[in-house]
């Protein structure tokens, strides 16, 4: 079988490019959205844009310098091909599917290396620095905040993107320890399933698991489907190895410390602005017996914050927990797949219609995902008592088939995205976390933002949020939105909605990125959260590392 | 009642001026020791030095600063008493111990502040920057790795010690969040009575609790006796303040975030080296209903490791753990306070004689204590469960009383070693961590080292080692070493054991610290640990906000 990180995958959109989103199978998808969004849906699909048409700024790279890294990571592992540049030069971002669809690739690196040890990295890296190359550290690519894009420096005459799929090796599993050291360019399914083999699991599912690697994770802090159990990458890390382009730091793999600031939280979030990662020592479990997953449906959104938060504090918690307010719960039941059996699909009518008698339904209530994962006997004990809890504040359950078809379907989102900004949507995600507190308020501050600069282009709105990556002292909120896409100034109508719901959510005291990171698109807003004074320490640490500035220029503000 | 933070304290010893360790309540103490140690006690207790025999230099700060400084503060804010520059010359560590009890205090503070708002930090620091002074932040002043002593410095004129006692205000309590923020200099107690006023708990309980504070906590990455179940510090901290010589760092208080390098995990550890901790929000919990601390006797030591592992990697963890060796085991018995109950004294002798039988003892055996605090219905189940896996690997119960006791004498063993030190005793403690497939291996090198290191100083040696505060991955190991005094050579003794001991601590694959610190005692081995490129990146931070490097000077090796 292949490695995942071997798949032929879109440069101009999600995923494998032999995979779509089934959207035929959902007839209420598209008179929904014309409905609510006031779009006429032309065509299913949008045509895939041709590599052919495209023109590419030629690499500016020289003969001997291309040599010259040919030399340390052989021939087979350098590539100015058009292709390895194109799908190397943009992430995952609205933004970056708006313009590569428009053919526009500004910034595209002037070659893609591929190392096979940490030597090469290092090699590469003295190179890079003696001919002021930027270096963008690549992992899986799906940076959906500008993270992979090469950004031109002043000073700097050329950009190198460094992809870590080769360096995808188990080092060490220590079954005694729980702990695992992977090479970073290790990806999500690959990293799955070596642990598998020796019945142990990490558990870190983010959106983009198919298609993501743990150098990535751990640049961008990123949080899986599962965090509200097993937590957020930064608290999976056990020890990491870092190249800069200053030397190595290897950080010692002890379970605490009390040894000065936490280096292991410093190289974490630190998006290939400070050097590559090449190795971490992640904390792993023993493979779970069963994965449960289930529906329920609550009275009303508060109801369901209040649930996990009661879960929260109490201690009795899920791995997963997603709560959708109204808005989203409502589009789930609109857009979902009928079954196939006309008698079973009967059946469910009918039980929505028994549900709303009882003032249960998914235009005003709330719809939530639970999972427990682990051993059969403890999972399915705490399953129950998360579910009198939930019951306790107005949910109905409504069965393991709805929560498992929201398993099966939990990586294919991103598939239809594509396909809706074929039909002239606009659709991205913004997310933030913020104390219990606060939460509604939050809530209700990103909706309006949202909704107004949706409505600034003329567009009526969907604007859908779910709670989700749950903790003792809040939440993070991830909001979905549609709108229709004003043709011609897409990347204006986006910045303009970018701005606004960013401004909104600091407003209102949400962190701007709970587990996107912070990019290139979020750069000013981090600027803001991080403060003159955080920033004076992180332009710091990047000048003693990273002196002459290679490393992921534009990043995180740097 | 007067608040913890008013309490009278020895400058030359151990906490309360009033207390002490009833050592005349152990008959067993002083014959056991002078066997193991060959030590003659010539009397119960030393007296206490005075302070009117202590030679101090004259405080460096001209008439005019201190003018200036009273001008910020109010007269009585500030002081060069005698008292107060002694009490605030040093921590508490063996090595303190030993030079005030000669009366070398080398080091003192030439002035000693108490700042009663954050405006008054900052303008003590502007004037210290302007003045070339260090500054040293205190809170408790219980370090034990030499991290409040004033060190010279080139360049620098003199010393001012920022007391925080007075901030140490309750700033807000959020009962929906489960957050609390108060003012750093908050000492323990202090901080748990404001919380129970409002059914609240922290759960962070050093061994230092009574005379310890919320700053220096966080400054130096501290532990608690509960920090198996509630976790360190660094997982308390939910936001924090810091002014640092360059402006103020104000972490946002949400539950968790992706941007960029975690700025809590740098103030974290810090140990005054970039500014003053000025507040901090914290996560806390409800009051717990019950505190259920229990005895136990494992067969073997390694039996009690394997236990507290399982326990850890199942996830049913008490909040305290703690498996004493067969050293500090039988330590623990042959010192013990024998009933006042004749009857029931000997009881306990004809219990002991028959667990011998079966082949359990407090020589050859691991005396444990488990502690579960909650609900009472929770942590009575959790208790069971805990319970269960200790006989499982080889534990007999002793019962609530064996658990209560150790609970009760849980903050007085530092006043004896104070004891101790008087009868020729070298007695001092080092800690560290590491995963669990490194344990017995990180155990049997500490003690060796330590061992042979008193031997070289012609001593015989009771070296003992409990694992405690313990994690998924791995656990800590604290060791506790009593040898005999090399008199008047006192500190060359414990700088040859430091050496050795650390030295074989970090060849053994441990950290240098799991929760004292490093200070100035810890910090070569943490150059060691952290690496050169991890020291670059610190000096760089430090640059940063502390261009004139006035901020504790000496401490973290920097």
């Amino acid at each position: 079988m292949a490695k995942a990180n071997e798949t032929e995958t879109r440069w101009w959109g999600w995923g494998d490019i032999n995979k779509t989103y089934p959207v035929e199978e959902r007839p209420g998808y598209i008179p929904f959205l014309a409905e609510k969004l006031d779009i006429k849906v032309e065509r299913l699909r949008a045509p895939d844009p041709k590599l052919e048409d495209l023109t590419l700024r030629d690499s500016r790279l020289k003969e001997k310098a291309l040599k010259t890294l040919a030399g340390i990571v052989g021939d087979e592992n350098i590539s100015t091909s058009k292709r390895d540049r194109v799908y190397h030069a943009i992430g995952k971002s609205y933004r970056d599917i708006i313009r590569a669809r428009a053919g526009e690739i500004p910034s595209p690196p002037d070659a893609v290396i591929f190392p096979g040890t940490e030597e090469e990295v290092v090699q590469i890296m003295k190179f890079a620095e003696a001919e002021s190359l930027a270096i963008v550290p690549f992992c899986g690519g799906s940076s959906v905040v500008g993270g992979v894009e090469p950004l031109e420096k002043k000073g700097l005459s050329g950009s190198l993107t460094v992809d870590l799929r080769r360096m995808d090796r188990v080092l060490r599993v220590d079954p005694e320890s729980l702990t695992a050291r992977f090479e970073a360019g290790i990806w999500g399914p690959q990293l799955e399933e070596e642990l598998a083999k020796r019945s142990l699991y990490m558990g870190h599912a983010p959106e983009s698991f198919l298609f993501s690697g743990l150098g990535g994770w751990i640049a961008s802090r990123s949080a899986g489907r599962q965090s509200t159990g097993y937590g957020k990458i930064e608290e999976m890390l056990e020890a990491v190895r870092i190249v800069t382009p200053r030397g190595v730091i290897d950080t010692l793999d002890v379970p605490a410390s009390a040894t000065g600031p936490d280096l292991d939280q410093i190289i974490c979030g630190s998006e290939g602005t400070l050097g590559i990662i090449t190795q971490a020592t992640m904390k792993v479990r023993p493979l779970p017996e069963v994965y449960d997953y289930r529906g329920l449906l609550f009275k009303e959104f508060e109801g369901g914050v209040q649930a996990v938060r009661e879960m929260m504090q109490s201690g009795v918690i899920p791995e997963t927990i997603r709560i959708s307010d109204p808005e989203e719960s409502s589009l789930a039941m609109v857009v979902r797949k009928p079954s196939s059996n006309p008698k079973k699909e009967k059946g469910i009518q009918a039980a929505l219609k028994v549900l709303d008698i009882f003032g249960y339904s998914f235009v005003t209530g709330a719809f939530a995902v639970l999972g427990c994962e682990g051993k059969e006997a403890e999972a399915t004990e705490r399953m129950k008592r998360v579910s009198a809890i939930c019951r306790k504040n107005g949910a109905v359950p409504l069965g393991k088939s709805t929560g498992l078809e929201w398993y099966h379907g939990r990586y294919d989102h991103p598939y239809l995205r594509d396909i809706m900004m074929g039909w002239g949507v606009m659709v991205d995600t913004l997310e933030t976390a913020t104390t219990w507190d606060n939460i509604m308020n939050l809530y209700r501050n990103g909706k309006r933002a949202i909704r107004d600069a949706l409505a600034d282009y003329d567009s009526k709105a969907i604007v859908t949020c779910h709670l989700s990556h749950s903790y003792r002292t809040g939440s993070s909120l991830y909001f979905i939105f549609m709108g229709k896409i004003a043709k011609g100034r897409e990347i204006e109508q986006w910045e303009h909605l970018k701005k606004k719901a960013s401004d909104a959510i600091l407003d209102s005291g949400g962190t701007i990125t709970h587990h996107h990171g912070v990019g290139y698109e979020h750069a000013p807003w981090f600027e803001r959260e991080y403060g003159p004074q955080g920033m004076e320490a992180l332009r710091a640490l990047k000048q003693a590392l990273d002196p002459a500035g290679i490393m992921n220029p534009g990043k995180l503000g740097l």
